[in-house]
């Protein structure tokens, strides 16, 4: 059972206060509650309206479908933002506490869903971001097979926390080499090669050591071009070391075990190049000769 | 064994009915099986054939030679046709069942490798699609030593299938980021920086995380720089961060073994984590409890 | 326990000679230990100032701020430059061996960070150079759950020292590619197609083989193309290939283990290589030859 | 010991006919062999000579410095042939089987060091070949700890090898699949957008396949910049996929042992989620509830 996360919704009952009732009950097992028939429909019903509201938000910022059909897409957002208002007053409606559900994660997600809209009747720029009803879709977990997939999604969360400390460490120091060599091009090529501050310098940085490229900068001194290439190196390095290490490893471990050590007694392989006892049962190892062995 | 897979032929003799008999088994024996000596040639000339038809298609498309050869190509593309034609017709002829090859993988492929042809006497843009035979040549496994080769394919297959559900929940997770950095760029840098629609921003965040960096579309204003930064970022070190966690578990577990278990008889280190035996003198080592450990 | 690095700052009681005393001791304890409150004090005003002083040379290089701003950076750089020579002048007055500091790792970059400033009074362009400060911010380490950050950062580098040979035989190897490549493209494509020189050559094949690919530089004829798409196979391929080799063999393991090993009494499958006993009945299992069971 | 490799030279010694005496073994012990210091001596002046003569074509490359200098580097230029020249000869002079030498690897790498210049006199755009000396510093290997670097240079090797039948299966899916979506650019796209031809799209497709990404060529129409989208996921995520998948196993395997299972009587961990018995001693394990447990 997987554990229970920060996606999981607050639970109908409560440890305190008394469970819901009547209409408010019927109104949270559909649409909180997977596990009846209604529920599921009202879930594939979101999710579906969702999808549509983001392509509607998409095609509308393309020019010649704007022109085309502005005023069907005003009408459609309106609509959808009519929904989804409803259902979130719905949502607080019917849970126990609906100060926990407004500030929980989905809780401040649906609001952001909303709010652009209205926002957007005054500051026009602000339209596009009615996007952020994309994050709504993580609801799709609860109805497709949800303990699968969520405990992919955990197991993918977890492996990141547990590295935690490695992670911010090895963020530390790439910042620190994309600032240090960012300063470096600054002085080195200057603004009349394209590195104009400090800051564009450490983008052009950043695009060089992740190995994206643009291209929009692009050192044009020897030395500048020589620094490029050890950036480069490094970039480009710290994703090849690593897998080279870690595959001839691999290779080396199964390849000595299998050709050349095999305990007489107890018939395990997979002895280390310089052991003398098998680690299995203890009894003594015939001797090695290297030279018909596979180095490393 | 290889497991049957996809990429195999439907069977002469099928567990109903009258088994093939006469020249149908003959034409049968020589075009699906590789096992006499005629039936490896056919498939050597097939591969050849199909070869030369990619080649001419791509050679047909480069102006220089297409206004040299123009019509050498062209008769050639429609003896490759006929040729195709042919032999897919006498497919289906020595088949049992037809249909069934008519509509398995590579009767599938078979046809759309001549359909082309006949359609651009119609419909003179689909001419390139005839590159499609290129497919055909996954035929080219039966003849080299096929079932290595197979069971390579297979295995790469099998590794990808057994994790389809972490692929899964991880290009969702991709979709979403792009999609909502897509949105923000869009925002941010606005039609004319490049951004015209949430689709091209969108696409340049592809472009952005998959390190590719077209250079196309590029951030102007400083808050886009950093936006692609961090988007940078995390595309390089969605590559970077877990082999370098790899890397480390793997020195770990070796230094691990080094720095804590030790034999009591004669101080050694390095003993593997599930050594039983001390592999220099054969005492048994103390049991080792993990979790007073990893260094990491 | 972590091992004493090259971040580790000199002891306060050497072997020999007399220990600090006095004001010296009082000085040496806040400023180089972090156990004190005025110590830990010390080091968080420390490290904002370095941060603000980094902050301000980044600002002052970008045009439109420095027209605003600029005399108001210039102060400030000056009170940044005054404050860390004083503090460079108390690490020395209050160390035993002022020469041992002055040549460390943290005493070269403790110079560096106030030179350039002074320098600048001589030779303008240097005055960036004063972001060489940021290479102090590896004393934040001391604050904030030191050791544990330390081990990492030092198991990344051990990680990196065990593997220096390997390291050191594929950069030659890379170094050698791009030379020759570059040579072949310089031959190839030419100056009239960007390829300047071979060493302009030689930094495309590295933009190329990295993956970076600016596109500054790109091939125009035929041949170029088709020896650029080798070499962007090749680096792309060193980071495909291997990891593709370690999934597969990751999963082979394990489908090895579950097809070859089986328990004699319950016939349960997928026992672990190194297992003695079967986790499900307790039994215990025949002896596991390599030899014939990977399935790859 | 190293296993003889293609790198190794002949034996001054070979099984049959008499070995070489006077002059010619002197010779050869300088030549070939690096236990005398001459040997030693002669090897450190060669790869001086070649380094210098690359650097020399190198810089003779570089407008400026050919106008500059052109003379200059003429002369060494022969200087260098003229040494090489009697190197070359030199060697098949004290080699007991001249043409077994030059036919070996080493052979025909110092034969086409010295044939360039030769040919330049007649040819004059071959003159930058000379770079292909730069091969011949695949001798420093003799000098520096020869044998630990020559064991790294061959486990990589190795490596490669025993997975050959892996990454020719890996090569042919790439190559078809570029061939199949440059067809698809090609046709979608057209020429007007600058996929002048099949080639030339499967060319755009490597780029951005491989994540190298020059932006030469980029898409332009709607259809297009999909099916790029497509590709560079493909692409980057043919390295993100299995590091992810990598990285997800070893975490899972390493967080179910420690924090869950633990044998009551030999403190064994690591064992699986489903295991009855402890696989290291054959004891009952403690029941494991899931409830408590990491997912995955």
């Amino acid at each position: 059972m997987a554990k229970p996360s920060a996606l999981a919704e607050p639970q109908a009952a409560p440890a305190y206060g008394k469970p819901l009732q009547g209409w408010r009950l019927r109104l949270y097992t559909i649409i909180f509650e997977a596990d009846t028939r209604a529920g599921q429909w009202f879930d594939r019903a979101l999710i579906a309206l969702i999808l549509s509201s983001v392509g509607v938000v998409m095609a509308d910022s393309v020019q010649s479908l704007h022109q085309r059909f502005g005023s069907v897409f005003s009408a459609l957002e309106w609509g959808f933002t009519l929904i989804f208002t409803l259902e979130y007053l719905a949502r607080l409606a019917c849970v126990r506490h609906p100060w926990r559900y407004a500030t929980s994660f989905f809780g401040v997600i649906d609001l952001l869903s909303v709010l652009p809209t209205y926002l957007a009747m005054l500051l026009p720029g602000v339209h596009a971001l009615i996007d952020v009803r994309v994050l709504r879709l993580l609801r799709v977990f609860r109805i497709f097979k949800l303990t699968a997939y969520m405990s992919e999604f955990q197991s993918l969360g977890a492996a990141l926390l547990a590295s935690r400390r490695k992670i911010a460490v090895f963020l530390m120091v790439v910042v620190l080499v994309v600032v240090i060599m960012g300063t470096l091009m600054y002085v080195v090529e200057g603004p009349e090669n394209g590195y104009t501050s400090i800051p564009v310098a450490v983008y052009w940085a950043i695009t060089t050591m992740t190995t994206v490229g643009f291209g929009d900068i692009t050192p044009k001194t020897d030395i500048g071009r020589l620094i490029s290439s050890l950036m480069m190196l490094l970039g480009w390095g710290t994703l090849a070391v690593p897998t080279g290490i870690v595959t001839s490893e691999m290779t080396a471990r199964r390849q000595g075990a299998i050709t050349t050590r095999t305990c007489h007694e107890c018939l395990t392989e997979g002895h280390l190049p310089e052991a003398v006892f098998c680690y299995h049962c203890g009894a003594r190892l015939p001797p090695w000769r290297h030279s018909r062995s596979i180095p490393v």
